[in-house]
């Protein structure tokens, strides 16, 4: 059962005319969790596309994820907004955020079913061309793309953006199919050096096709404008930061996709 | 004075009909010392560019640098292979070259002053648009032109090329006016831990704009044929890293000349 809301979104002038991003609300399921994600795409043709999914950061799914599906969409993907938390679970504040991102981080099989629900509702969207799937997350999103991998999904290349690369099972990295983007921010309190290096020798062990890119004066949240600009938090915008793994992550899925 | 060989190369179908590679062996001076350069430049238009010099690897000018003169030539830019060894000094095996990258990186007095001297040719030609200069380095070259940064040249970009890291004076960071990339093998057994968590302190206290990307499964010498293709020797070359490091290459030149 799906619950469509369509919505359609005036476009910013570097949008070719024809290019109108549709928005939807979609309910679906994992076990018997109620999970509410977001479609965007453009519906100024019909053909089969790269799909990507888009995992939020630990406040849930924000009008932040939102904006990451319609950008991506207006490149020419199929963007779904995963929900991990679950419909109507949106916490208020970074206390509750808290509580929702440690349930799933310190119960890694969970996430991971949580995450590949995610990705299997992408994935059975028409519009999409299963053969070339990616997904990004942000922070919490982050470690969530790199569980998906780490659970063997069949997709071509995951990308976090400031996500905790920790692993309570390294051994699992041997289950990694897909290309794999990490950016960094070279400033980021919140990443142990040991976290890191135990995720370059997780990756390294099992033979992955990594690349890990470290952005100088970046501290954790770098592309999040509502982290603010004081990076004594440990988290901050880096606007810099933000273009430049951006960027990167195009590069990363011409190659993954259009090679 | 100058011994300028004119040499026109036909040139692959990439490029437009018009575009004609022009190179030209170019003696000039530092202090005493005779050195040997290299300019490649399309002559289709006499318009001013952005300028990239080349640092050679340990070998020191080879015919290596000269290809990756004419592809940046290609890419619409005038590009100049230092000489840091001098004229006619061109090691015949890694025993001589070890010898000669062993004399400058012990000196990085006389190293500084050798790039600089590279430098300022390059910037001399009036088909450089003087504001817009980067320097890139392979291995030896990749250490050459982050001393160039560290000496203060007024230049806008560096990017090294598994180049070492490690620095007898960090403190001259704060000399670095330019915008810094770094191109890692995340496998690369010369570099050690300590001398990458050194130079990244380098650049932290420095307030330096820099970034540096690690390629998984890729060791020293990555961009470089002629390492052959085993990686427990430690350098070998990685078609996949080679690719991606030039196409970074490439986006920092667009961020950093075209902005």
């Amino acid at each position: 059962m799906k619950n469509i809301i369509p919505l359609f979104l005036a476009l910013a002038a570097t949008v070719s005319v024809q290019a109108k991003i549709v928005t939807q609300t979609i309910e679906y399921k994992q076990g018997d969790a109620t999970l509410e994600g977001y479609l965007a795409y453009d519906d100024a043709t019909t053909t089969a596309r790269p799909g990507v999914l888009v995992v939020h950061q630990w406040l849930g799914l924000t009008d932040y994820e939102k904006h990451r599906a319609e950008q991506l969409a207006v490149l020419g993907y199929v963007a779904f907004c995963a929900d991990i938390y679950g419909k109507g679970i949106r916490p208020k504040d970074t206390s509750e955020a808290g509580v929702q991102a440690t349930k799933y981080k310190s119960d890694r099989a969970l996430l991971r079913l949580r995450v590949n629900a995610g990705l299997d509702e992408l994935k059975q969207n028409p519009l999409v061309d299963k053969s070339r799937v990616a997904a990004i997350g942000y922070c919490f999103g982050g470690t969530t793309v790199i569980e998906l991998a780490r659970s063997g999904a069949d997709l071509q290349g995951i990308v976090s953006f400031h996500g905790g690369l920790d692993s309570p099972t390294p051994a699992d990295g041997k289950n990694i199919k897909c290309k794999v983007l990490i950016c960094h921010g070279a400033d980021d309190p919140f990443e142990k050096p040991a976290d890191l290096a135990a995720f370059e020798d997780e990756m390294r062990q099992a033979n992955v096709d990594w690349v890990l890119i470290k952005y100088g004066g970046a501290v954790h949240s770098f592309t999040q404008p509502m982290a603010g600009n004081d990076n004594s938090k440990g988290a901050a915008y880096n606007e810099r930061a933000d273009r430049r793994s951006w960027a990167a992550m195009k590069m990363f899925f011409a190659g993954i996709f259009h090679d």
